[in-house]
């Protein structure tokens, strides 16, 4: 097929023998270059075959076809099949898609039973059924990764329970949490993360096939029957809606944008705390790079490419947002802008997944410059107000005034606030006394704060339990 | 409390008597216009309210304060929603934000208890609070209007199942369908567009109050209480993540610009069937505009703002995805921007959806005028070539190509396919006879396409009725 | 080299033989996976392969290598880029991207002085060189392209300079208008978005080259040499800004954006044009489709996906605003994230802009139906408002009030205002004589706007002479 | 006037007087709520005004309206101009429109003559013109905002140009920089901001007034005139264009959405920078503010506001584009919805300048503790490379390779390069003197980089030199 698909050769017009009949000229070269979707299509080529193979099964079960043509038919679409899966496949963009490409190769294998399998069906319905299949076998993977990612973040929060660090608000050094509380933040974004990709898959799991061009076939086909075959909750029940709606698409890339939004994150933590400045991780060397001119470098660029993620799956979502915007029914060429956002933003988030999985994993964490840390810049100054709302019955706005005074004499000691000498917190408030001093360190922060969901290590060992047992099996 | 918010007058370095104790100077005029937040957030004051309510008597249950103090300051928050709602509130922008201004107006009407109801909370869980409250309720407005937009769809699918249009692919016409199988297309849109609704509210519907400022507290409170009174499912798990995450808030966008999209579809085709050249519908004068200059106009404007609105509702959206992108834990001011961009989209879409519903309803058809519309430009070859296979044994592909050249040789006579001579069809296929005729015609096209999701009417009827069951008591 | 790019295998520590000096473990497969920009960034390596011969050139020149190194690495060099020309170099992602890729293919030809080449820039500099250089002749593609299809819109427009059309607003017959008139507008648009691409080009046009990591070189450099060499304006004058910006790439994106928004406005009316309702214009054959079910089915494919682009485009746009945003100084890998979007935008404008000339100058207009279609609707309405203002001297508002009732008594009739008896004329607006219908008929409607910018062709043709003045010598 | 907005209350058929000729019915509540703009487009009634008398003035100058008239609209102007200046103007939703009720109010003070002023002219053009004109008032104050920003940067940069600071790739410490330096690299990406403000100015900078509905008038109008006295710098070509064209907002959005990511950048590093773990910088009182739980908080708002801005301002771009989007000519009701995000991306931007501006100015830098971090992480491995060229004649990447092992000796020591006996180095490469050990200090790296463009102080203050000049007098 040498030169089929060169674009400076005008081509004839017959060359598209699926639709050639009326037309007289072929398209121009730049027309070529601008409708062909095989280059992106042709990954749906699995997905273009079952739904073939269910669909003959399904004519010749209804007396469409003959059986004969049908075990034809299947004969050789496992045969395309293998030869796509075996790499001898000669795709072409004169074909235009995967669905013309399968099918002329079908026909050079079997001849003309080959023209029996588009009875009752369009490559509108087409195309949307292999999408939608492609996309739910993805939503899959993603959860699995996504299950991955929380185990890793669990294993270490198992180990770091007990870990103390700062927690930070505005970056600010807030109040002292443990790391293990920390890290399982995330593994709660990606509970939900994962929730909306199920709810994705369960919503676009229903069949266009059989809805042919737009307005179904007088073809007395069996739609229950494909759809069972292909995995299908049901077939769609309006037939303009199964080949127009792409709002699954929509969906799907919006679950892609939160999630990557979470990991971006951790992953801005991630190049936070393997700072010099900040010291508090460390990645190996599997998850670090050099500079070409700098050779003291560390950089982690896994994590800096997972916080950089986001923008083109966003920007996926909103592309499609905007080519949908305003489409009339039925079918437009427009909705051929699909799959191109759609597999790019799937393929960088189960990128960002292994990446995060595999840095979750990897990081070694420096606990005693953590625990510094979470005693530095008064982090206690809370837990000295709460102790004045309990022991002394002050309001808490009262307390926080109090406390906010005592950082103020502490700092102007250069001292935290568990060296500020007893008469400096009595000239402030005279009703305090040395008990106050038990409250007044990172680990005791940390430990105190065991309301439900509280960063306490009790908590925290509870919090892991429940992971481990809902992550159980799953990886 | 004249000249408060007058931005050119330097302000006293305790006008925000709730963090004042250890800040020596005001903000300046810009950091005050920047940094507040109340023109923006007082449209949370009921949900705050509501919400320290919930707070108070939780504190006196478990004995964190008297029951005196929580009778007081339920008091005084209800004097406090009653002045709001009567318009007698004062807001200040020096008070920054919502929680500040009810809290301050507090302590002046109930004194001394109104510093007790911030124990155990932090405005970070308080806002996170009061928007998932916000946002839940708004989750069920918009499931009304979808419902009220789908019913007036599904009264016009029932009076037009009968009526044959012309279906489009490609603005092009493509085969006839029934004007009620058409509309019930949105239907099924807004369908899954309530879907995601539900699903949105759902996942945010857990109680981020008592995470206080990220780490929990040590007060000993009871968050599945106040989880209960405020109608959440469950207290978060996570602290950190109940004051950090906002993808219940992006989901809840995303759900919005998918409907919006969907919505915009139609407003195009409004758009489209109203134009002189198409004279497919009308709009009544209420939902017509006129022109300044052009005495005769009748402009579909209200159609045109749907098909407008996914812009500023997917800004949203994206915009919020970039806030949100990269942002470390736990609490960033950064999502103080979440707010303007949820109230705007959501507003948007209401509007759009109650404009929409209007729109279905007032809708006048011109059946006469969309069955001959239906019957050009050989939108029954379809049926021809099915004819062909059905009749005579051709494949599909074959067949296919006769229909071609049959247009062709009518096209060249400018005669419909119902009138070329059987001699014309002879002479591309011998064996085609004049039985063919009966399947020419847009009326038969569309009663034939009887599979299931297809647009014969008796199908489109069953839709209709199905979708009256579902809708029943919702409106 | 077989199995130096294989995933499944560890890499030994030294494989990245550029940076490795402190590794002590490879980096895994998932890393590499993400890290290796080379499969995008070879589409460079041309520019890398200029800006390091302006480079070798300029260290020679100023005596930081000798004369005789420059010379080999200016052999070795040529040598790189003939194989890359031929298909024959042996891209490896082990090397992670074009620059690396090169060196290392240099060392192999010319031995220890292409380890002198890196002297004084890095991969900072020399990315940041590539990258502008490329969008810069990028830039200048566009604008031949834009004035191509400048061309074929003037042409069309001086044939239809005559040719009377309904023009709309709100996809309502307003006023006629000239179809040249109307074609014209996108040459104007046209001309503001090659304006876009000239200040963006204008503004990228600095070297970057030279500014090493991020603080400039210690070595003895000349920067204006290579800029001068590398035909940029100057040198930047910031080197940590050299290595950092990107609002270059993002001006670029918009421009793009922008441009592919005008076209997809163009590409709409060439939908509606060409659907059967309106059949305003023809496209041939060889921009047109058919249906894989469908045999009359003629479809303006390229039309819709030209409306479609501006998704994907505007999607790289911001995509890249997110990844930028919120990143500090000086280069972090997030930029890494900067080429696929343009490559991708640019190429999709590119082709748009191909496709959108080829159908301006491919379309054939039905200039009888045009004509019909600008007469219908009342488009004469304000022609009588305006008569009304000039021959009776009436407030235009009033005007516009009495022509309103003359539209509605002429719809009650049926008739067009050109046949509506002057009888009723004068029973609305007694005054009213029979030179009024001398302005009633779209034609007259059209030739009386002579107002400069106006819609007669009078005006049309002065515009085509200065689009043809402008655009002379260019295409 | 009570009651005229209300919307529950069905409003007269006559209620918007300037179209209702032919109507019978009023539009619905929701029609009202949706296509009234006048709660966002009342902000151009200057420039609406500004417009309308130039209008008026160019009529009477061509005799289409008597000079009387003329007097009278323009008296009758500058007294609704004064009423709206005061606060006592009636803005009217029924009205729908700024342009409405500025004609409306004229007629109730000057009567039958306001029905002249629109007269060869069309709200299509006007508000065409009044946005260009806000726009283009805007460019002005946002250039000046920039330049007041560059300003305090220059300011600071003065100040410490000798100040030495870690320079940062990848947030690792890289190789030491000058501060001033650093904060000049905002200056630089400020001045191209400026730039493409200033591009789009002068690009909008055309009259569309005279355009009228879309096709011109027949009236005998001069547009050069009107052009002239609003300051534009010509009528534009194109009727057509002038009322559909959009690209100049979405350009001026453009701008605002790199500026505003620009601005982010420096953003997150005041934000890292007064990170108690980074404590290079503090800002005052004025710019920080507390928390309502924890006393000792000092967190940086308003930087991450800034950091947060490109959110909504690039979503107000990314939903405009998508307005505009296939949209046919010439004027459509979507473009209504151009002001509301051009509104706001304006306002956010300009509060985003200011506060960076006020922060610029107000940071106070720990110079002891920046010079001491730009000593760690053996930050000075590049002058030890590049020793090893300069002096032994090494290729640099062996050089590379060298350094790279000292590092990897020197942190096995625990020491600093500056601390790693001689004989240490010299087990590496013999050939190492101790002529070394005078390249190995933060201080020496900084001032030894005095290629243009570098980081030397001395480079640092030609630069500081060439911004006074530019600045001169801007501010």
């Amino acid at each position: 097929m040498t030169g089929r698909d060169d674009p400076d050769q005008p081509r004839p017009a017959d060359a598209n023998a699926l639709w050639g009949g009326r037309f007289e000229a072929g398209p121009s070269a730049v027309m070529e270059a601008i409708n062909a979707s095989v280059d992106i299509d042709k990954r749906l080529a699995g997905e273009d075959i079952a739904g073939s193979m269910a669909h003959a099964e399904m004519l010749a079960h209804c007396g469409v076809i003959s059986s004969e043509d049908a075990a034809s038919i299947l004969k050789g679409l496992k045969q395309v099949r293998s030869e796509i899966g075996e790499g001898t496949f000669a795709w072409s963009r004169a074909l235009e898609d995967v669905h013309m490409n399968v099918e002329s190769r079908l026909k050079e294998i079997i001849g003309a039973p080959a023209g029996r399998l588009h009875t009752g069906r369009s490559r509108n319905d087409q195309v949307a059924t292999d999408f939608r299949l492609w996309l739910r076998t993805a939503c899959d993977r993603i959860d699995g990764a996504l299950a991955a990612y929380q185990s890793a973040l669990v294993e270490q929060a198992e180990r770091h329970a007990d870990t103390v660090m700062p927690g930070f608000t505005h970056l600010q050094t807030a109040q002292p949490v443990s790391l293990g509380h920390h890290l399982l933040c995330y593994a709660e974004a990606a509970e939900r993360d994962r929730g909306r990709f199920a709810d994705a898959r369960r919503r676009m799991n229903e069949s266009p096939l059989g809805a042919a061009a737009l307005a179904g076939t007088a073809f007395p086909i069996d739609r229950e029957m494909t759809a069972r075959a292909l995995g299908f909750d049901r077939p769609m029940a309006n037939s303009l809606d199964a080949v127009s709606a792409r709002d699954f698409a929509l969906e799907a890339l919006a679950a892609a944008s939160i999630a990557a939004v979470n990991l971006s994150r951790f992953a801005e933590e991630i190049v936070i705390w393997t700072s010099r400045r900040f010291a508090f991780a460390r990645l190996s060397d599997a998850w670090s790079t050099g500079s070409s001119i700098m050779p003291q470098k560390r950089n982690p660029d896994a994590a800096e490419l997972v916080r950089a993620k986001p923008g083109r799956i966003a920007g996926s979502l909103h592309g499609l947002l905007m080519v949908v915007k305003g489409l009339p029914l039925a079918y437009s060429k427009d909705l051929q802008e699909d799959k191109a956002p759609v597999f790019q933003a799937i393929d960088d988030l189960e990128l960002a997944l292994a990446a995060m999985a595999g840095m979750a994993a990897d990081l070694t964490f420096d606990t005693a410059n953590l625990e510094a840390a979470a005693g530095e810049a008064y982090s206690d100054a809370t837990d000295l107000a709460d102790w004045l709302v309990r022991e002394l019955g002050m309001p808490f706005r009262d307390a926080h005034h109090v406390a906010g005074s005592a950082v103020k004499a502490a700092e102007a000691k250069g001292l935290p606030l568990s060296q500020l000498p007893l008469g400096d917190y009595q000239t402030i408030e005279p009703r305090i006394d040395d008990r106050l001093y038990s409250v007044l360190s990172a680990r005791a922060s940390m430990e105190s704060r065991t309301s439900y969901g509280g960063t306490a290590p009790v908590r925290v060992k509870e919090q892991v339990a429940r992971w481990r047992k809902r992550l159980e099996g799953q990886v």
